[in-house]
């Protein structure tokens, strides 16, 4: 059943610039299509952020009742270096560094990938199609976008013709910018170019020799431009129009405005209701690049292996603080705002885990639950504004920690629905995850030992030597081994 | 560098049924494909026997230096129910009974099984294709089949003609099976059929209405026969002829012998200089089958929650259960069986961990360590044996027991041999993982916190008040509560 508060959920719709009711096309399904990554090189922390905020976006829909199918796709094939139609393929440049098949890249990174965005505790899609996986099916797409003209072909790569869709389409809605501003933008052809205007781009590139990664199809032995995959994969499993489009800022353009034309080339259709996009995470006030050494792994922040923060973080902490923006603003990640939402988070989950402690009553609770729950949806329901929504929350803790000093009062059936709806945000939609310890998995129960050898060194002091003796006895049986210094004693695991 | 110990690695070769010296077509590289899992329903406990013998295999050619490309497929499509030609395709079938898209199954079973396997801690293939994802591949596949004069095209399906390719070619050659065997075991064609003999089997069938998943071809709308999959992706990535092709014993007839007929009629080749065939796993001496209830899943011998065993049982235990026989002897699962796996296992660890404890000296050893060095290489190095190499382990731990109790001597040369080899074989070869702590995960720590309360109510039977508050003050600082009762005290994480 979809949940009452969903009638209220406004999304921002890129196409429009506006927030706009969300109803699905379909009564209780929704499809969703967001942008995978390209998998050449280790997850970026970017492109996690990206793929958190749309986790939020997926997990609240369910909450909320719909049946949701979300396909993320991953591009293991076609997406050029420097975005350039002449640029060698990313994961074929890649296999040739790492002297590997192309395939194997896309294994390492793809196993990465997956990894990293299980820390982060996302949820895996319904559906992560490859490119390579579904060439017969944009084969298929380039077919019907010549049929519908505005495809040609020139020595054996195919190319959407901009010029021509224009005369009865509009190619740049999404990011707004006209054929003109295009065409001034774009390098003039060299001369060597096939392609009959600078702003047309690839459908199908033939393979030259640097390409390992070819197929037959009826125009040469090639490969189809970056674009094209996500055209023919979300048509294919959610159908020419479906609810949600999303992925980061930097695909706004050329990559859906050139879906949005491909589309509508092949059957009039922009692909989505809504269009989606997350913006730009900057590392200490600048854009994350390796060249300049302004850049961190997601997995060097949780082992805190890397120059740039003074100690590891918890993938919960890095994912509160992203939390701690709306998707749709820039947010920068430095030492500072890291420290903060450790402390944040750690204030958020301990005021609630207050609540298991509180003393109620049946009296009338000082503290409008009903009021609290209605907006926390409303912040949820407003283009999923977290920061607004962690607000609330902390509103609450702050009530809580009021209850608990016997200043406010609160009765037991109000304490329920703020257990179990606090309870719901923090963990199905927020999706933080209280077991995942890294990097403290070890610290725990590092933390136990050390409690264990602090009594037994008192012990020791007071002379109480059959405590100190049952102490290490019983530690060595669990496998932790002691050694005692003069003044201290440190353990190791055996 | 490869190590001196593979110039004896010897292979049981099912083709010839003979142990053969094993040599790589390429000097340092190793080709190795290995039939994956249709990921239609949860990881089957038989299917991780393979992979976790071809897992050991893996490792051990990369132990030696070899440069291993290890290919597993996942089959997503073309695997028909009962092996019928005009069965249900499995991923179909069971898309329609969960009202999911086809795709959505995969998904769904392909994280699964991943996330069995990881448990188990087997490293990941090189590269792992879909049979979906390669279907340009196997319509090459088909038109050389055909080319060869193989292949026939009746009504939008082609099939593979056994009768013409027994003329030149011999059918069967893995299983030994002739061809009036299987006439005689073939069902007669009903008449509705469109092969001219029954033992014909599918190259590409045409789709009809209860065939989701479908593709264009030059024969119709339609998808790849099951066994093709194979042959196309080992040649995309393997190339021709590679060192060893593996899977389950089960799969040796038709599915292996279907490749190399496949293979023979496209290039001449049978594609893999060894083939290797894992055996089959039964539960309390039957075969596992739902239907009987004699049957259990990973996850449920992992938490315990089945009615075949008496307790949860870690994923290494069952691991080495299963290399206490041969990869090529039938195994039984029982309850018994894995109860003594636990011991063993425990006593083989504790009993390698033994030295680090131990004290050596100068003299000479009463253990010629060279001679067990190279007794346990042999051990591998014979198709793989790990019982006969589990044997060898034990007899050096029965020797550190000895250095322990002080009845023999150990050197200090001999200690670092030992401690490197027995861990080279356990952890990298073996590959064991004593930080998986499934179901244990939260026990280790329970043990600490358990350990704490009983020094606790001592120390309040002792009337050590001050004792007794510092460790429930400690643990609630460390987010454990306590809570008395009036003979105990249990304990809750906050």
């Amino acid at each position: 059943m979809i949940s009452n508060f969903a009638k209220n959920l406004k999304i921002h719709n890129s196409i429009t610039n506006k927030k706009e009711s969300f109803k699905p096309i379909e009564k209780n399904n929704v499809g969703m299509y967001v942008c995978g990554p390209t998998v050449y090189s280790n997850a970026h922390l970017g492109n996690c952020r990206t793929f958190i905020s749309f986790d939020l976006i997926f997990r609240y829909l369910k909450y909320l009742g719909y049946n949701v199918r979300y396909v993320r796709n991953l591009t293991d094939v076609g997406h050029l270096e420097n975005e350039d139609e002449n640029g060698e393929d990313k994961v074929s440049k890649k296999a040739r560094l790492e002297k590997i098949e192309p395939m194997e890249v896309v294994q390492k990174y793809t196993l990465d990938f997956h990894d990293v965005l299980k820390k982060f505790n996302t949820l895996p899609p319904s559906i992560e199609p490859t490119a390579s996986g579904h060439i017969i099916e944009q084969i298929q797409s380039i077919k019907q976008i010549i049929k519908s003209g505005y495809g040609y072909e020139v020595n054996g790569s195919v190319y959407f013709d901009i010029e021509k869709f224009n005369q009865s389409n509009k190619y740049g809605k999404l990011s707004g910018r006209n054929s003109d501003d295009m065409l001034n933008n774009s390098r003039d052809l060299d001369g060597s170019s096939d392609k009959k205007n600078p702003q047309d781009f690839a459908l199908w590139k033939k393979a030259d020799k640097s390409h390992i990664m070819n197929w037959e199809s009826p125009w040469s032995n090639g490969f189809p431009g970056w674009h094209l995959e996500c055209t023919s994969m979300s048509k294919k499993y959610l159908g020419d129009r479906f609810d949600i489009h999303g992925g980061g800022i930097d695909l706004k353009f050329p990559h859906h405005d050139c879906e949005i034309a491909q589309s509508e080339a092949i059957d009039g259709k922009n692909p989505a209701n809504f269009w989606m996009h997350a913006n730009m995470l900057t590392l200490n006030g600048k854009k994350m690049s390796k060249s300049t050494d302004n850049f961190v792994l997601p997995g060097q922040i949780f082992d805190g292996k890397n120059k740039i923060f003074s100690k590891p973080f918890n993938p919960n902490v890095l994912k509160f603080f992203m939390y701690q923006a709306h998707y749709r603003s820039v947010l920068d990640l430095s030492n500072d705002a890291l420290l903060a939402s450790e402390k944040g988070l750690s204030k958020l989950i301990s005021g609630f885990q207050l609540i298991f402690e509180l003393e109620c009553n049946e009296n009338e609770s000082d503290f409008n639950v009903d009021k609290w729950v209605s907006n926390c949806f409303d912040k949820l329901n407003d283009d999923f504004n977290t920061p607004m929504l962690i607000a609330e929350l902390f509103e609450c803790v702050k009530f809580l920690n009021n209850v608990k000093i016997k200043s406010k009062n609160l009765n037991i059936v109000d304490k329920e629905t703020i257990e179990k709806i606090f309870n719901s945000i923090l963990f199905e939609i927020l999706g933080f995850d209280l077991n995942n310890d890294e990097p403290n998995e070890k610290d725990s129960k590092t933390e136990l030992i050390e409690l264990l050898i602090k009594i037994r060194s008192q012990a020791r002091e007071n002379k109480n030597f059959k405590l100190s003796d049952e102490i290490r006895d019983e530690l060595l049986s669990l496998g932790i081994k002691l050694n005692d210094n003069k003044n201290d004693s440190s353990f190791e695991l055996i």
